[in-house]
């Protein structure tokens, strides 16, 4: 076990102060990563807060962080993945029971036995739980690290292990949207990660805003065009012709409306949690035989691959680069949805602290 | 135009009484057919009493009836599919437009141009809107009359031409349930059809219901297990275990409740349109990657394909044939689901009133 750096809150309403916690020594098959960018996801605010208490109870101190990026700097004897110096990445995920039909069908985010990159029972017995990466290294099984192109821009490469793999999955899922009518709900961390994959995949593009102000933006993202939704007639003029829509909107809002954008055998999947239930009007569906669906993250071999992908079509995300002793501040801007589109900490900060 | 006798109602609030109403005689493509029974679909008593004024006002007098089976009598100089003394069935729809992507992708009952079988506006001229199969005969475009097989008890044939097809696309569409475990939730005109195709289909098909009196009855109809759904001991049990479950219920119930019997990847079809929406988690589809979709009668080319399938496995639905002078009746009681599982009026009431 060694001492790392990190940033991690004391309680609910604690803000974020330096902290050291433990790391364990590496096993035969654990990688050590020095983190260089971790993005900062929505997710770890719910957590840092408690805000998920019903599900998912935060064991303090709490050291959130899903979306890292860095280099090896130790390599078990067994490993075979990554080499020291190379750039590797790691999600939301550290472990799994590997062995499950679940973790066999490549859906480890699924497994029961899932262990999450923070807050999750740390099965190793380093700490009572895992910890994330607003840290300067981490340790994690070969299994569970991502090889990262090296031809990308790293603080933009972050954000890929939450926000892409979340709206990556669900594009290439639905199927082949080449030439297809692909909406995107909400121009945030999520959205503009799936604008930028159904443009890359070939889709015609379309933002879902109530923003007319990011207009200039999805455009520059590769939006085709982009429609207000607070306008009637703008959504009437559009009704019945979309194949698919990705929705990330996690505020509540009106999916019937949505639906009512796809056309026959349209689809839409959701990927953000509101707090209330949708009210859902089943004729919507039935006539047009139209569906919905939900998507969480991805597995470690789809994650892979988006990385690949991201490498081959220099895809990442849109970032404002902060020094880790600005987190609390980047909260705050978080919840205003202040930041075009994800924030990710440069780790150099807290080495030179 | 000739004249054939019906029962109809003169308005919302009127009974059915015994009438006649204008037939066209036969063009090239027509066929006129003798109805030997039609079954009474939930649809027929909205249309009647207008309750469904809001999306399509009920034009009176109004003959419902779009569960038909009968025999022709005539057929046009065009005609190929069929021939005088033949049987024949007709369903919800009795025209399109033939041309557009969605008729020649067989799903006429998307089609903008759809004539439904009652109280649609009759392209024909013959009277303001389409009669139905309340009627010793109807004439429809051979293209939407459909061949009954010949080893079917005709009484239980007629629901096939709704209930039978509302139930056979989803489950067909949904892929191969062949040793799959589906669901139907409900045990009604549409959930009983939904039992004896599923099983059909080689399924290990459980029904969900309210009402522990039904058990008998669905293990009768081919049920391997049946939960009651008010039971959270009993639904627990079984959380996260389908493959696929068909929801026929028409009255407000919860979804979630359902989504979550549906293991990963899992789906559920609803046919029935509740007056309210459904609340909808969308926790529940996104933590499994589970989805929801609606489903819409048939077309006609899977109408055939359906009633091809009955013949084969010998299908139909079970019923309680009445005379046409107890449809009245028959409504009072359909209010409390008091059928098992379909009224199918015996047309040889009318013809000899």
């Amino acid at each position: 076990m060694y001492k790392a750096k990190a940033y991690s809150v004391a309680g609910a309403t604690s803000p974020f102060v330096a902290d050291t916690i433990p790391r364990r020594e590496i096993a035969d098959r654990d990688v050590q990563i020095e983190i260089l960018y971790c993005g900062i996801c929505h997710s770890d605010l719910h957590t840092a807060r408690d805000e998920w208490n019903s599900v998912m109870p935060t064991i303090y101190p709490c050291v959130p962080g899903h979306e890292i990026v860095g280099r090896v700097t130790k390599a078990g004897l067994a490993v075979t993945k990554v080499k020291p110096g190379d750039l590797a990445g790691v999600g939301c995920l550290v472990d799994s029971d590997h062995d499950c039909p679940i973790c066999k069908a490549d859906m480890e985010q699924f497994c029961t036995g899932a262990t999450f990159t923070y807050n999750s029972p740390d099965r190793h017995g380093t700490a009572p739980v895992t910890y994330g990466g607003y840290s300067e290294s981490i340790v994690v099984d070969e299994r569970f690290v991502l090889s990262v192109p090296p031809n990308l821009n790293l603080a933009g490469v972050a954000p890929l292990l939450c926000a892409g793999i979340t709206t990556y999955s669900p594009i290439r899922r639905w199927g082949d949207i080449k030439g297809k009518r692909v909406g995107v709900v909400g121009l945030g961390g999520l959205g503009h990660m799936g604008v930028k994959f159904a443009k890359a995949f070939g889709a015609h593009v379309t933002v879902f805003t109530t923003s007319p102000g990011k207009k200039e933006d999805a455009f520059r993202l590769g939006a085709d065009e982009v429609i207000v939704s607070t306008s009637l007639a703008e959504m009437r003029q559009h009704a019945g012709s979309f194949h698919f829509i990705l929705d990330t909107i996690a505020a509540d809002h009106d999916i019937n409306a949505y639906i009512a954008m796809l056309g026959l055998e349209g689809h839409i999947t959701l990927v953000g949690v509101p707090e209330k239930p949708h009210p859902l009007a089943a004729s919507g569906l039935i006539f047009g035989h139209r569906s919905i669906s939900g998507s969480l993250i991805g597995g470690i071999r789809e994650t892979q691959e988006m990385l690949d992908f991201c490498g081959q079509h220099n895809i990442t995300a849109d970032v404002e680069v902060i020094p880790v002793q600005k987190i609390n501040e980047a909260y705050e801007r978080l919840l205003k949805s202040d930041v075009k589109y994800r924030f990710s900490i440069d780790m150099a900060s807290l080495r030179s602290e």
